[in-house]
C-alpha cells in the first residue's frame, strides 16, 4: 500500500549554529568538507526525516530590510504613509524657515536621503550579503524546503512597505531558483483588505519562476475568532508563522498544553461564527483565484490552533490543494503516560487528510516539550495516525472500492459509449471483477422466478449478454429456483459473440439460445417472461439505457418483468480543485462541456440537509429522475418501436442547501437502481451500503462548471440539469444559480437565526493578535453549526420571513458529449 | 444626422381578413396578383412603415396544438404531470377490472391513444397544414419581422407542455428561416422558476438557424408588481404579449387612460420593491447568459405597463441590447387638445433610448382610441420625441463631443503608446481639433507667467511639442501676459520635428529654440522656469507621462513650474453588453487583459452615491490615484533621473455601493488633471462640464472583465487595480470582489432600512395575472429608492448593524496591455 505522508524537520538557524559551534564533525572524514548547514541537514535526515525545511534569509536581512524600508520611511514623516520619500510639502514651506534649519536637522535629512539612495540602490539591483542568507552551496539546498521570511508583508495596509516587501519577495524566490530549491513555503496572509495584493505577488512568482512550486502557509481559521471582543487586535506584525513557532519559547507551566484547561490571562470564547471561522479560508481563495489555479500553488496548513470539532466546517479542506501540513510540537498534548499525541479534533482531521498524501513539516522536536518519547515520538505519533486513517485502512481490505480504485482517484475518464463502440474484453474482464453487482442480478432473477407462476417454459431474455456473465448468473438463478426456464442471449457486439459462442458450447448448451444482433433491431425467437439487461451508467441512463430497452421490450411479454425495473439519477454539487484543474487541463474548449467518470477522492459536497434557512431545499444529495421499465401505455409503431425519443427527455430543477461557503466546480452524479423487489445497485454515497457495499463497477459522474462558482455560507444553489434528445443523440445540458436568503421582517430580538447570518462589522486586518498556539485554548471549541437542529427544525412561520437574493450564476454547458443513439 | 428610431407596425389577422373581404384592389392592377397578405402589408408601408410585424401562425395551429398536446395530456390522468401518456400505473392493476372496463371508458382511452399517436407524429416531423400559417410566399414575408406564437410556453412548470412548446417554436423557427424572414419576436418568459429552460430553448434555436435575429418580448417590469398581494397570481396562460396587445378591446372608459386615475376595481400599490421591479431584467439575465451573450439575441422592450420615475432603475436598459420598443396604442394617453402623447416616464424613457437606434413597434393604431390625429398621430408624436431626444440634441450641435464622434460610439481602440510609436500627422491633426484643450493650456501657462516673478528671460519649456501646438499656445500666453519669455521646444518624433523646424522658420523665429531628442535622455541649453507637456492618457498616467516627466524634470528650475502639475485616474463599474461582445470578438486570448479607450453609449454606470447600507463606501466615480510633478524630495542619480522606476508604482482599493442588481462587464477610466492653479482637463463625468466642457481629445478607458460578475441589489464591489512597473514596462493588473451587507443584529421593528433587503418569499412562477395595461395605474407610480436619502443618512450605530457577505469574485486580469517605457 506504501506510506501516505512523508515527514520533513524544521531546521532553525539556533541548529545551525549548534552544529556549528561543535569541533569537527564526529561520525567521519568524509563530512570534513560539508558546512554546517550540510552537517545539520544531515543529521536531520539521519532521524528519518524525508525533507529539512529552512528559512531561507538570516535575521542580517530583516535589520537590513527594515533599516531601509521600514524606519526610514517613518524617519520623517513619522508614519511611512504617502509619497516614496516621506516629507511632507508644508515642511518645505518657506523659504526663510529653510535656511533656519538647525544642523541636527540638515544631518537627520542627509541621513535620510542617504538611506533612501541605498534603498533605491536596492530597488534597482537587489540582492543578499553573504551573512543574510542561510544557504549559499547547491549541495547544502539538496532536498530542502525554503522558508520565504515570515517577516515579508505582500499584504500590508501601507502601500510602499508592500512594494518593498514584494521586491525582496522576488528577490528570496530568485535566490531560492539559484539553488534550484524545488518548493518554498509562503508567509500566511494576515490581512484580508489587502489579500488581492498578497495574490497578485504570489501570482507574480508564479509567472517569473515556470518551475518552483509555491505553498501558501494558512492556519485552518484565525485563532483570534476564540478572543473576546474586548481584546484589541493589532493590525498587522504579528504572525503564526514558522519562525514565530520556533522562537516561542516553551511555556512554563506545562498545564497550559492540558486540554480543557482555558488561558488564565486572557478569557476565550469557546465559540466562534461561521464567519469568523471562514476567513481564511476566504483568502485562500482569493489567492487561488487570482493564481487562476495555477497548479504549482498548494497549501501549507497550520495545525497549531485547536481544530474545530465540526467535521462538515472542515470537509472544505478536502476540495483544497493540502501541499504540507505543519504540526509545531507545541500542538502536542501529552496522554497519561506522558507520551505527545495530538488533541481529538486535529487527530480526526490528520487522518482524514493522509488521503493528500501530505508532508508533515514537524517544527520543535528538539525543544523537549513532552516527557516521554524523546525526539522521535512526533513522528512515530503521526505513523500510528496514518496506519488508522481512514484511507489506509481502506485500502489493505481486499474487495474494496478504495484497494480496487488505486491509482484511479480524481482521475477522470471519458463514459463508456458500449452502443457506439464494441467493447473489448479486457474491458469487460475488468467489469465482471466486480461480485456484488452480479450476487444482485442473480437474487433479483431468482426472486423474480419465484414470484412467476410457474409454467413448463419461463423464458428469460438477457439483452445485451456481453461476455455472458448474466448468462450464467441466470442459469444459476434458474437452478436456485428450481424453475423450468430457458435463456435467449441477445449480443450486438460482433467479437464478444464469439465469446457467447465458445461458452454455449463448452458450458451452457441447449438451454441458452443465442442471436446476433442490435437490440432495437432484431426480433426474437419467442417473448421472454424475464427480461434481464446490464445496460446502466454511472448516472443511471447515461449510457442510454432507456433507448436500448425502448427496442427490447418486444422481446419481452406485456405483463412480463424488466431487470431493472427503475433507475434514478442523483446529483450534489461539488468542489474540487482537483477535479476543475484536470477537466481543464482537457485542452480542448469542449473539455469543460463533457461529463467525466472518476473517483473522487479530493472533493467536498457542498450541500447539506436540513432544507435551509427558508426551508425550501432539499437534502445533500438530491434525486433527478426516473426511468421506468417495461413503459406504462407507451405509443408504439407498427414494429412495437416508439415513434419517436422524446418520452425519454427529462429535467429537473434542484434546491440545494449549501451550509458553508464554498466554490462551485461541478456536479457530482449518481445512480440507484431497482433490480427487482428490494434487490438493487447504488452508488449513492448515504445509501450504497445499504444496498450494494463494495461494489465496484461504478464510479460517479463529475459534471464540470467552466467557470468557479463562489457560494455564500448559508446560500441556496438552484441547479438546472436536462437530459435531451434529438434525432440522432442524447446529451446533459446543465446551469446553476446561486441566491442568498434575506430577512423578510423584522424578527423577534435574540431570535437565534439571526446569529446564523450575523457579521463582525470589521473587514479590517482580521490577522490579529500573535498566535497563542502555546495556549491552547480547549480542543473542545466548536463552530455555531447552522445546520444543527434547533435552526431547522422550525415552522413555516419562521420560514417565511426570509426571501431570497440572486448572488451568482454559471453558464449554460451544453457543447458537447453527445451520445449517439442511433446505428440504425 | 439622419434617424434614430425606424417604424414597424403590428399586421393581425383580423387586419389581414379585411382587406381580403374588400374587392379587386382598388389602387392598381399590378396588385392583382398579390395576396390579401401581401396587400395589408403594402398598405402598411404606404403609412410609412418600415417593417411589418405579424404573427407566425394562425389560431388553428393553436388548436392542434392544444388538442395534441395539452388537453390529451390531461384527458386521462386528469393533470398532465407524470410521465407522457398519463395513465396512473394503478389504473392498470387487478387482471378482472380492466376486463370489466365499459364501453365508454374504452372509446375514451383509444380516443386518447389515437391523439397520442397524432401528438407523436407531429413531434417525429413537425409541420403546418396550410391554414395555420399566416404567410405562405417568399415575397409576403419580405420585410416581416416574425411574432412566434405567444401562446407556446417554454418555461411551463409541465415539463411535457414545455417540451411540446419548444418542439412547436423549432417548427416555426423553420419555417421563418424557410420565408427567408430575418428576425422574429419571441414570447415573454412567463416563469422566473424555469426561465433557464425557456433560455436553453431560445439557445438551441440560435445554435440551430445561424443567421436568424431572436427578439425577446419583455415588459420592463412585471405589472403585478402593483397590485395587492391580496390579488391571486395565476400560475401560466396570463401574458402581455403582442397577440392580447392586439386582441384587446379598447376600454369604454377612457378615463382610465388618464394619468393619476387608479383602476377601479383593484386597488393598486402606487409603489413596489426594488426586487419586484428587478423581476423582468433577472429573466432577461439568465436568458443571454444562458445563450453566452449572443450578438443576435435583443431585447423586445415592451412599454405597455407605465414606467418609474425612478431613472437610476431605468439605466441598467441602456447595457442591454434593445433592439425593439414595443408601443400598444393604450399606452397613449390624450393631451389637452385630445392627441395621443405618452406619459411623462415613458417619454423620458424613449428619449434616452432613441442612442439605441430602435425599431418603434406600433400596435393598434388602427384602433381609433383617440380623439385626434388619426392613424398616423402616433408615429409623428414618436417623431418628435426624436428630434427633441439628448443623442438627437447633443449629435446636431457643431463642437460638441457627440457631434465629434459619430461612428465612435462604444468602438474599442487600443491606447495610443507615443512614447513607443511615433504618431503620424493626421493623428496630432485629430487632436489639434480640439479647441478646448489648448485654450485651457494657454490659459494656464499665462497664469504662471503672471505669477512668476518678473525677469529678463523666463524660460518656457515644451517637453514632446508634436507639431507645435503648445508651442504657439506658450507665444500667445506671452503675449497676452507681456512677459519676456524664450521658449524650448522637444521633441523626439523625427517627423514631427520637420514641421517644428518649418513653423520655427515661417512663424515662430528667434524666439523659440528647437531640441531634437527624447526628455529621458537629451540635455537642454538652460534650465527651464516653466515645463509644459500633453503627455496625458485617458486615464492620465496610461501614456506614461509619469516616466516621460521624471525624465524632463532635469530641464526644470529647482523651484520651477509643470503644466500639467497633477493628474488624478478615476475608475466607476460598468456594465454593458456591447462592450463585453466588442472585447471578446477580439478574438485573442489577450482581448479581455488589455484596456480600451471608448466612447461610451450602450453602457451603465452600476454604481451609485450615498455609501451603501454600511456607509462604508466611495462616491460612484472614485479617486485611483494622483501624480504631482514636479516630484518633492526624489532620490536622483547623477544624470538627475530616479535610480528605479519604483516610484511611479500605484494601488488602489475601492469600495463601490450598488444600489441595483446587475452585471459587472468592466471599469470605466478617466482622469482629471490640474494644470496649474485652478485651470484644469477633466473627463470625469460629473466634472467635465466645469473644467473643461466640450473637450474632444480624450474618450474614457474600459477595463474588461474576462467573466461577467453578477452583482445583487444593494452590494459593495470592492475593485482592487494596480498600476505596476519593471525594468522595461508599465501595466494595469485588475480584480474584483462582491459583497451583500447582512443584519448583524435585530432591528427594531419597522426600521425602514429592513424594507430595503426584503423580498416576497415567493419564488413561483411571478408573471401573475393578466397584464392590464388598458388598465393604467397611475404613471406617477415609483420604485422605492434604496438610494433616497432617508435612508443613507445615518448615524455610526445604524450602519454597524451590517456585516457583508461574500458573494463573488472575478479573475485576476494581466495578461497584456503592457506599455514599453525604457526605449533608452
Amino acid at each position: 500500500m506504501g506510506d501516505y505522508a512523508t515527514f520533513a524537520a524544521f531546521v532553525t538557524h539556533d541548529d545551525i549554529a549548534r552544529v556549528s559551534s561543535q569541533t569537527a564533525a564526529p561520525r567521519s572524514n568524509s563530512l570534513a568538507g560539508e558546512s554546517a548547514a550540510m552537517r545539520a541537514f544531515q543529521e536531520t535526515r539521519e532521524h528519518g526525516y524525508d525533507y529539512v525545511c529552512v528559512p531561507l534569509t538570516r535575521p542580517a536581512w530583516h535589520e537590513r530590510w527594515k533599516r531601509m524600508c521600514v524606519e526610514n520611511a517613518g524617519d520623517v514623516d513619522g508614519g511611512g504613509e504617502g509619497d516614496r520619500g516621506g516629507f511632507k510639502e508644508e515642511e518645505w514651506e518657506g523659504e526663510g524657515e529653510r535656511e533656519a534649519e538647525g544642523e541636527k536637522e540638515k544631518a537627520r535629512r542627509d541621513q535620510h536621503a542617504a538611506v533612501e539612495a541605498e534603498a533605491e540602490m536596492w530597488r534597482k539591483q537587489p540582492h543578499f550579503l553573504h551573512d543574510e542568507v542561510t544557504m549559499t552551496r547547491l549541495d547544502e539546498a539538496e532536498g530542502v524546503i525554503g522558508v520565504v521570511s515570515d517577516w515579508l508583508t505582500l499584504d500590508s495596509s501601507d502601500d510602499w512597505v508592500r512594494h518593498d516587501s514584494e521586491i525582496a519577495l522576488h528577490q528570496e524566490i530568485a535566490y531560492a531558483s539559484y539553488l534550484n530549491i524545488q518548493t518554498v513555503v509562503l508567509p500566511p496572509p494576515r490581512n484580508r483588505e489587502h489579500v488581492a495584493s498578497y495574490a497578485r505577488a504570489v501570482n507574480e512568482c508564479l509567472k517569473r519562476v515556470s518551475y518552483m512550486k509555491f505553498s501558501v502557509q494558512l492556519p485552518i481559521y484565525d485563532p483570534a475568532a476564540f478572543q473576546q471582543k474586548e481584546t484589541p487586535r493589532l493590525r498587522s506584525g504579528s504572525t503564526v508563522t514558522l519562525a514565530s513557532t520556533l522562537s516561542e519559547t516553551p511555556p512554563s507551566t506545562p498545564r497550559l498544553l492540558i486540554p480543557g484547561n482555558d488561558f488564565p490571562l486572557r478569557p476565550k470564547k469557546t465559540r466562534a461564527s461561521e464567519r469568523e471561522l471562514n476567513a481564511t479560508w476566504e483568502m485562500w481563495d482569493v489567492i487561488r483565484s487570482v493564481c487562476d489555479y495555477s497548479p504549482r500553488l498548494t497549501l501549507t496548513l497550520d495545525l497549531a490552533p485547536p481544530l474545530p470539532l465540526n467535521p462538515t466546517l472542515l470537509g472544505r479542506w478536502s476540495a483544497e490543494p493540502v501541499q504540507n501540513v505543519l504540526l509545531p510540537t507545541s500542538t502536542f498534548i501529552a496522554n497519561a503516560k506522558g507520551y505527545p499525541v495530538l488533541p481529538k479534533g486535529t487527530q480526526t482531521f490528520l487522518k482524514d487528510n493522509m488521503k493528500h498524501r501530505p508532508t508533515v513539516l514537524l517544527s520543535g522536536t528538539k525543544l523537549g516539550l513532552h516527557g516521554k518519547g524523546g525526539e522521535a515520538a512526533y513522528a512515530q505519533y503521526v505513523r500510528h495516525l496514518e496506519k488508522t486513517s481512514p484511507i489506509a485502512q481502506a485500502s489493505r481490505k481486499a474487495g474494496s472500492v478504495e484497494n480496487f480504485a488505486q491509482g484511479y482517484q480524481d482521475f477522470l475518464q471519458a463514459p463508456l459509449q458500449p452502443l457506439m463502440d464494441n467493447l473489448q474484453s479486457a474491458t469487460y474482464e475488468t467489469f465482471e471483477q466486480c461480485p456484488v453487482k452480479y450476487i444482485n442480478y442473480e437474487e433479483a432473477i431468482c426472486r423474480a422466478l419465484l414470484d412467476w407462476p410457474e409454467s413448463d417454459r419461463i423464458v428469460i431474455c438477457v439483452a445485451g449478454a456481453g461476455r455472458g456473465p448474466l448468462v450464467a448468473r441466470s442459469l444459476k438463478a434458474i437452478e436456485r429456483s428450481r424453475r423450468t426456464a430457458h435463456i435467449i442471449a441477445v449480443e450486438k457486439n460482433p467479437n464478444a459473440y464469439v465469446t457467447l459462442q465458445d461458452r454455449q458450447r463448452r458450458e451452457w448448451g441447449a438451454s441458452v439460445q443465442l442471436v446476433y444482433g442490435d437490440m432495437r433491431q432484431i426480433t426474437v425467437p419467442e417473448q421472454a417472461d424475464i427480461l434481464v439487461s446490464e445496460l446502466l451508467g454511472s448516472f443511471g441512463d447515461n449510457e442510454l439505457s432507456p433507448e436500448c430497452l425502448d427496442g427490447a421490450m418486444r422481446f419481452l411479454k406485456p405483463d412480463g418483468i424488466s431487470i431493472p425495473s427503475s433507475y434514478t439519477a442523483h446529483l450534489a454539487p461539488l468542489s474540487s480543485t482537483k477535479l476543475y484543474n484536470e477537466a481543464r487541463q482537457g485542452g480542448e474548449l469542449k473539455s469543460l462541456e463533457t461529463p467525466y467518470v472518476v473517483m473522487f477522492q479530493n472533493v467536498n459536497v457542498l450541500s447539506g440537509n436540513g432544507g435551509g434557512l427558508r426551508g425550501k431545499c432539499g437534502p445533500a444529495i438530491q434525486e433527478c429522475w426516473t426511468f421506468e421499465h417495461p413503459r406504462k401505455d407507451a405509443t408504439l409503431d407498427e414494429r412495437g418501436l416508439p415513434p419517436t425519443n422524446s418520452h425519454n427527455i427529462r429535467a429537473a430543477n434542484l434546491s440545494f442547501y449549501i451550509p458553508h461557503a464554498g466554490i462551485l466546480h461541478g456536479l457530482a452524479g449518481y445512480f440507484e437502481a431497482v433490480l427487482y423487489g428490494n434487490i438493487g445497485l447504488s452508488i449513492h454515497p448515504q445509501r450504497k451500503d445499504q444496498i450494494s457495499k463494495d461494489m465496484l463497477s461504478w464510479f460517479p459522474l463529475f459534471f464540470p462548471f467552466k467557470e468557479p462558482l463562489y457560494l455564500p455560507s448559508n446560500s441556496e444553489l438552484q441547479v438546472s440539469i436536462w437530459r435531451l434528445t434529438n434525432e440522432r443523440q442524447v446529451w446533459y445540458e446543465w446551469y446553476a444559480e446561486s441566491f442568498l436568503p434575506v430577512l423578510n421582517v423584522a424578527p423577534r430580538a435574540g431570535d437565534p437565526v439571526l446569529e446564523t447570518v450575523s457579521a463582525s462589522a470589521s473587514t479590517a486586518s482580521f490577522f490579529a493578535s500573535p498566535t497563542t498556539h502555546v495556549a491552547v485554548p480547549s480542543p473542545l471549541i466548536d463552530a455555531i453549526d447552522p445546520a444543527s437542529p434547533p435552526f431547522f427544525v422550525r415552522e413555516d412561520e419562521e420560514a417565511a420571513k426570509y426571501g431570497a437574493v440572486k448572488v451568482g450564476q454559471s453558464a449554460l454547458h451544453n457543447a458537447g458529449g453527445r451520445s449517439s443513439w442511433i446505428g440504425l
